[in-house]
């Protein structure tokens, strides 16, 4: 049996930078990789993307849009997850169930058990192994782009400051939730530092695989 | 508040030439019809239909259709059925969660009882007042298709035959589940002895209304 890694945090918090570097120590060490991501991990999958991503479509309801992602997962796992974990692998997903615990479960105010037990039903059980959650305070994630920028925080940024708090908030309850499963990472340090972290952390995990 | 009505069985039972000519006898009596569908009875939900029916999509799994069907379905109940009943309007509707129960709950084996769970998530617990089961045995119906032809039942008509009489088992199994709700509907007999009916039965649930 392989391992299956889910990564999430909200937009920004560098999760993609550091995992493209974790990846290739990973990759070195022989380990045999498949990165994926939803939603959109598959043919099918990437249909259904298209649907909750379109513009156009701006009067799709929570709930439609909840069973979407769970489609798209339902497939994901199936197709993608389960083979590549029965061949060994370690499989890598950006974001998984828990983005729909934070963003529909608590912003949206389904409740985390509500979209939980719905996705129970559409992953038919599968969770994963690991998941890291890059946490970062959204202030400090609104500097760094500015600094990029060379510019001061507008109201603009305040508002999304306001929505990107609430996005975090929403992470951390649903990390404390699952504290087994979910490692925070904290993210506000250097990219060396995550990468380092959280290689250590994923090769403690592969040790105790088979 | 209006009535919700939905209308189910397999391919070939006449339930579309019936309800249309039951729909224009409510009109007549100046009753406010809906007619809706599923999949597809909003922008969205034919964007989904679209991914359902694709013939390219061979790969897709069991549960991820089951799951975009779910994901049309609250689109359409909070797009359509909710506000059309609030109205005060008598919406009907070419399919709803039964077809997925029979299909998915019975003949793909997930079973009736997770596939309503699921669909209770979806419609947020939205259950048709009535629901009418068109239901006839396939050899007739297979008979009626071939008379029209002039030519005689072949083999691969008997495969299919096999095939429609396990979806008239798994409504029936069904309908046998929620006594309350569905009605069996003969569609054995000829067109105006069962737009007689349906119309008897759908006028008695009117004088319920309010």
């Amino acid at each position: 049996m392989g391992l299956f890694i889910t990564i999430e945090g909200g937009d920004g918090t560098g999760k993609t930078t550091v995992m493209s570097k974790v990846v290739e120590l990973l990759e070195k060490d022989g380990l045999d990789i498949v990165r994926t991501r939803e939603p959109g991990g598959t043919v099918i999958g990437n249909k259904i993307r298209n649907i909750i991503l379109d513009k156009e479509n701006i009067s799709i309801t929570g709930m439609c849009e909840t069973l979407l992602f769970a489609a798209d997962r339902a497939q994901h796992v199936e197709e993608v997850v389960v083979p590549s974990c029965n061949a060994g692998k370690v499989v890598i997903s950006d974001r998984f169930f828990d983005s729909n615990l934070a963003y529909q479960g608590v912003i949206h105010g389904y409740g985390i058990d509500k979209v939980y037990e719905l996705n129970m039903i559409a992953t038919k059980g599968v969770v994963p192994d690991l998941t890291l959650l890059f946490d970062l305070d959204p202030v400090i994630g609104q500097q760094r782009i500015n600094s990029n920028k060379n510019r001061e925080v507008n109201r603009l940024d305040l508002k999304n400051l306001e929505y990107h708090q609430k996005v975090r908030n929403a992470y951390l309850e649903v990390a404390n939730k699952f504290k087994d499963r979910i490692v925070i990472v904290d993210a506000s340090r250097t990219v060396e530092e995550i990468v380092a972290e959280v290689y250590k952390i994923i090769k403690n995990k592969v040790k105790g695989m088979k």
